[in-house]
């Protein structure tokens, strides 16, 4: 649903085509009648994707759905682009992948055809990729704080509190995302065992040597959107933070570096990611603000399908948040 | 789990055992951890309950499934009272019982041994009840703001418009009850249709003739606790409402008459019923609050079995409420 | 903010100068931090105004704040268009103004140049004005839901409850908006007195004769964004009301007739109005949802302006809602 | 209001008097209608304090007037037990006071004779005393946290994220408890500064030498009620964490030791303090839930009455949490 609020206003992308399985038939307003008078294109069974040949796909699936998905246009030889918002392909060691996901890899063959799309960090790649993981939520929002001390061997020891909204656990109604247990309740899980790490030290060793461990606690907070996250650091060495901060992000137009620790509000709707920090001699705590279903998701998905097909950046996605 | 909350202080009831159907064999502590230190009794399984001589119980059973348990406790001559919170037998015609829920009643005989638990209203007959059948939430709120009216002869039209929050759908998850559905939301159901309309007509039956017809628009609201109403009602003739409520609930501890249109923090978490209202000649537009897990559900039932046993009926019930 | 917020991505408009009294001086986004990245500009004193020779000015100004600022743009001859936010030019009739006001109108001889902003039922005049004032957010709700039955001559009785989220409250901290109190509360206030009565009898009344009375309970709920209201009304004579919306609003693209009673969410950030209904014999309720701070002010101001410059009545506005 | 909420119940305590500045004169229930039916006492004058002699006074002031009020008290010979919710007399050591409140203390003299009262840490000292301060919420919930580690010399490093709902602000209207800006917002404030981080190093001073910092990050949080904080700590020695907080805490009924990590809802109302964690080496999370209102202030107030009258602990506390 994100992504087609994204690109229902894209200036270069137009929706061609939305398969699905409970709901092909359907029109999309249907299902989804907030967008009545907005886009209410027929809804496609996943089966005749065999003959669809757009310019790219971007595949919204559950945990595991997309390597078939993905063995099937290869081998009827689509040749478009693909992004993947689901974790199969975002890690290129399939050992990794079984630690993190608990199953074994089903099409290792293609992990390596696949660019890891955190787009602030590896831009060349993205340009140049046919096929893309889109990174996790949790992980776009801390390796944007973390990288930059990375990059600049400036991690020593960290630790981790991120809360996220209801929205990062799907539409499916479980238990954790009642109303009742979840309005006015914080509620960690996960906590050192999430499997968006992996991701993270991907990341870390492909900038630097790092031993460390990160010390995640992923927390379910009581509203929908956003991630916030409390980043514990300690410093390998006195620095200010300020023109890390700067140099890291100065041509990135989707992460702010702002003044004070930042706010959720302030990111909300938007393709944002606020950064923020307080230091006192070797130790700081940087404050990150994302709106997990965009930055997190489907607006860091578009932001890349502009970078793979040359736009700018930017195309679609500068849209000012809902503050309120 | 509200029930065993207001009995845990009680000072005249003891919480003799507890039954359940999947949690049998829990401690009740294990699986509501919030209890722990409060209340850790061992749950028994349901079967175990042909043996229980309890002075009283309560049944808190899903629609439908009190009528077996109360036919069995009859047959093996359980002569204890019983309170049932389900809507199985508030209903005393069943052609009525199949209308508003649309299936046979299974134990028409023994609808006669069961008085409607409006507090308030049947008093004496609750005092003498052997079984007695809780109302609903929706139906507690709204006949304590109408039958003052009805008695008198006051009311002529009469529609309302009635939020619940979340608590009022159960603990199962669902799509109406997901929190990213339901936070920020306002969503009206079953207008004009709700089950509840049942008991509210044969209440006012009881006290009146009147041939006019409830508008009830139900609606869910982004909240956990409460009901909160605007009943928007024409008078038969001119009249000042406020000595109609104040001799309606001078001697009910449980229903303030407040000066302006009450707040719905302001009962959260006790058994009061707070009425407000506002009038134009002969329109007026009643304002009720009311926790629908106290007064609407098990703080109600605590008052009809401190009734039914001759106590004080504030007795365990006079916490103030969690205005914050 | 919010017309601000709609404005930076309009494709015909361009926002050239904002002008602020306390915040004179400060860039947007310095005050405003959500908006760095997209909208930066900086704010220039209110006396600055003088020399403004925009085509077009937004004034959203404290209530009673307008009439000075048009009399001054008037006097020193200002000849572009003017769009008023706030209600001191929606009465046409002075009386009216003093009575739902409370004060004396200080520029009465301004009033007629103004036409009142209802997009969808005034669209003619709209298209012609030089100034409007642009309706209130309850106003533009009920209105949208009662006018298709008072232009058919369909209204006989009505009463409203609707609920509104704190943001109609303003950014100023209250007792009625703080935190604590807001959060999990309902609570009704101006029951039969609030002044956006006084432009829905105004605009009834230019399309019919309606001797009734509007019964008009206003709410505040627990939610930042939207307006959503359960009206309930008796009809002249039988009729489907289907027919009656569907004519009123085929060619009017922001009102949507929903098959079902609209929820609020799927309104948010958008300019939509979605209505609903049930009908029972007579009587019927129907169920209006709209983002106030859109539809019931700054979106309905660009719809406005849309109109007024010949534009698509849609630029800029077609954005989908943020449904979570 | 809490502090009245949980005394009004009390089995022991009688509600004497109550003494207001700006609500002088009114009933207690017409300043606060929640409490109607409850709790209608007359408010009387600051001033009539000189001749109360009462057994113990609760002094809930705004920060600084406390000093002002025990100053008189002691001078006209009052020999009741005073406990203070406030901060003035906290910290033991003046250039601390001044150090994290930015004044003078104006009565040092009159420091000595309060105990600090964490009742589940200085259980011994709080039994004796005549004057009592009452810890911060934040400090409550870190201590109880810390403490059980720092008795065993096992806290080597510790950093904080402790989100509190909005009750914590106060009831005074301001720009962080807005309504508007709180809903589904995180905001982090006073990073490493936080006033309450004295008593916490006082306290822990108090128990055994160490040298570290707490980096402590306190968050405003999207409710009203609670502190929930995860508390991230590297060990100076491998240690199994259970047996460490289940030595601190068994004869302690309100602080639980949890399996996993608690959530906010479970203690909500009540004055539980739940602690649960997950270790991996020498790295631990602890994470922490607690009612700020109750065992943060108003709650941990009367358990420490409770204990300087030789009552028991619980006395008037075994009140279940509102979960829902």
């Amino acid at each position: 649903m994100e992504t087609i609020r994204l690109l229902a206003g894209h200036p270069a992308f137009t929706l061609h085509h939305i398969y699905a399985s409970k709901s092909a038939g359907k029109g999309f307003a249907d299902a989804y009648p907030a967008f009545s008078g907005v886009f209410e294109k027929q809804m496609l069974p996943m089966e005749a994707l065999d003959e669809d040949d757009a310019d790219a796909m971007v595949l919204a699936l559950p945990h595991g759905h997309s390597m078939a998905v993905v063995q099937k246009l290869v081998d009827r030889g689509y040749t478009g682009r693909i992004v993947d918002l689901g974790s199969d392909f975002r890690l290129k060691n399939t050992a990794e992948y079984e630690q993190y996901y608990g199953q074994e890899h089903a099409a290792p063959h293609l992990i390596p055809g696949f660019v890891y799309g955190l787009s602030e960090w590896f831009t060349a790649d993205i340009k140049q990729a046919a096929h893309l993981a889109n990174p996790g939520c949790f992980a776009t929002a801390i390796q944007l704080a973390l990288l930059p001390l990375v990059h600049d061997h400036l991690l020593d020891t960290v630790s981790i509190t991120a809360i996220t909204g209801s929205s990062g656990s799907g539409a499916t109604a479980s238990d954790t995302t009642h109303f009742s247990t979840r309005f006015g309740n914080m509620k960690a899980y996960k906590i050192f065992g999430h499997q968006h790490e992996g991701e993270i030290y991907q990341s870390i060793r492909s900038l630097s040597v790092w031993s460390g461990r990160l010390h995640f606690t992923p927390v379910s907070g009581p509203f929908v959107r956003g991630i916030w996250a409390a980043i514990n650091v300690k410093l390998t060495r006195p620095a200010d933070l300020q023109p890390v901060f700067e140099q890291a992000y100065a041509l990135k137009p989707f992460v702010r570096v702002t003044k004070t620790a930042p706010e959720l509000k302030h990111v909300i709707g938007s393709n944002f990611t606020d950064i923020g920090w307080k230091q006192q001699d070797l130790d700081a705590v940087i404050v990150v603000a994302m709106d997990n279903l965009v930055k997190g998701a489907a607006g860091q998905a578009v932001q890349n399908l502009n970078l793979m097909f040359g736009l700018d950046e930017t195309a679609g996605l500068l849209t000012p948040p809902l503050v309120l």
